[in-house]
């Protein structure tokens, strides 16, 4: 294994510590719950968002705390939920007067941690709502999933809550955005090679040279099927057509599409893949109105990347458009 | 070689094509110089700056086109400078009666086709200064260079530069800039992997899974040493000593500092790596006024990383805290 890493227990830790060390003015690291809050969160007026899930996935969802999107991260270690009571202590810390908008990516562990913790957090008169994020066409049930899986998409909710509650939206109303965004998202990555978690320290799974895994999930879950390498082209035109098929999207609509990578694809293979993805959307008679392209929601060190469709209408966009304060600076 | 590529020698030309795709609205593609351009060059009242280089390293420098840092970028193919009449096509495309800055890394290759073309726009009249960058430390003459190498500290000359020149300052007080941040700026990078260029399609060269090289080149040229992967804060400590002991930087200096990704290293490492530099350096009674972690200075997918400094004073601080607008926002 050959990665940045001290103790490897230490991988999450140590991250988040110079995540908070390289945020002094915006964010607050609280080690005994492993969470990176704003640093003046909670804000009275407005919904709290509270987003968790494993980590491995930089810059989700750690690195996207900051007004106009998240009020906190709890994430667990590499590939795990967080525990129920980190959850619970960090809606604690954030908890609005107006309340608590919790976003989970559909994985099992995930949503009972979270629903533990609202339940929890509910007995001591916090109002809280969860918000399941299900976007990844590639299969129906997976490894960990009961449903969809929840991915890159996920990005799009965080935006539009985010904004929705810095607007002063209430929590019902940030609640519906959150679930009108997720309804209109739909993605599919693949990978052309697997991760490796800093405590395993060997590749999660064996991925021949001449294959890919397309529809791979975030944790190197099988995807619908391992297939050759072929032409950018061509496993572009998969990804888009599996994409596109299922919501479905079709000739007149206005569209975002991010093109995001999975954690070992340089960024100018990025592009040439939005690029592609771009034109073959375009011979569609879909209209793409915004873009999006770099890493987003990753898998560790997994060369791959995802496509993502949002169906715009008014009130998405212009949520889409308002400002956001992250440390990575991606919309 | 598992890579999201067509036919190799179209990757660059599909990768811009996919950066002006996503960029209507701002960039421009001029696919007969392989060059993108801000849409709305030339600004008639500021200097223009314009800087190239081999492709392969992005985000720079294609991905750096904007307001408040370059006018144009002119890569040339993978690792390979641009040719002399594509620099000169671009200095015509972007001349502004202020002139024109050229931005030049340090090398052999880049310093002819910028030199001559420089000769040929003054020949047309057109007002040009050029710029060497050569912030990298590991080793005095290189494989394509006679003196240091230009790496990821080019980020903050492009940076002062790129802000000054929307500031209105004239071509000789934008060059003085850039000559005083290039002066205070230091990096060294190292290498836990090869990359692989798509043309070549296998790894540039050798490096044994217990290995390192230390000090690398931003495109795979021998760095100071070669030596046995260690736990992480020996390798960012390595690092550290050899840009602090370079200029020197000493106790009270305040700096910005970079923490740059070579492409195949993800978000997460590259935060833990910063987190340690940041506490040796403090340590060191250097104080951090700035950071940058992410992926600025590449080489295509290599896994490994650099640590950049600048010694601040009040002219840079304020430059480097202007607004920029550019595909990835990093600044």
């Amino acid at each position: 294994m050959k990665k940045f890493v001290n103790d490897p227990k230490d991988y999450v830790s140590e991250m988040l510590e110079g995540l908070a060390l390289a945020n002094p003015d915006t964010l607050k690291y609280v080690p005994e719950y492993n969470l990176i809050m704003r640093a003046d969160a909670p804000q009275e007026n407005k919904v709290s968002i509270v987003q968790g899930s494993g980590s491995g996935h930089e810059p989700a969802h750690v690195m996207t705390v900051g007004k106009g999107m998240l009020d906190a991260a709890c994430p667990g270690d590499v590939f795990s939920a967080p525990p129920t009571d980190f959850v619970y202590e960090t809606v604690k810390l954030v908890a609005s007067p107006k309340g608590v908008l919790l976003l989970v990516n559909n994985y099992t562990g995930d949503r009972m941690a979270f629903e533990m913790a609202q339940e929890l957090s509910e007995a001591e008169g916090v109002a809280v709502r969860t918000l399941f994020i299900d976007d990844d066409v590639a299969v129906q049930d997976s490894t960990y999933t009961v449903g969809r899986r929840g991915v890159a998409g996920n990005f799009f909710v965080m935006k539009a809550v985010g904004a929705a509650a810095e607007r002063g939206a209430d929590l019902d109303e940030v609640h519906r955005i959150g679930e009108k965004v997720n309804s209109v998202t739909r993605t599919m990555g693949m990978a052309l090679t697997a991760c490796t978690p800093p405590a395993k320290g060997s590749p999660l799974f064996d991925l021949p040279d001449d294959a890919v895994e397309m529809g791979v999930g975030i944790h190197g879950e099988p995807g619908r099927k391992r297939e050759k390498l072929q032409p950018a082209d061509a496993m572009v035109g998969e990804l888009v057509s599996a994409v596109v098929d299922d919501l479905p999207y079709t000739s007149g609509d206005g569209v975002a599409l991010m093109v995001n990578g999975l954690g070992g694809t340089p960024i100018g293979e990025l592009y040439l893949v939005y690029g592609r993805a771009h034109k073959q959307l375009v011979e569609r008679g879909i209209e793409i109105r915004r873009s999006y392209v770099g890493e987003y929601c990753t898998s560790l060190d997994m060369a791959g990347a995802s496509v993502t469709l949002v169906r715009l209408d008014d009130e998405i966009s212009d949520l889409l458009a308002d400002p956001a304060e992250i440390p990575i600076r991606v919309f």
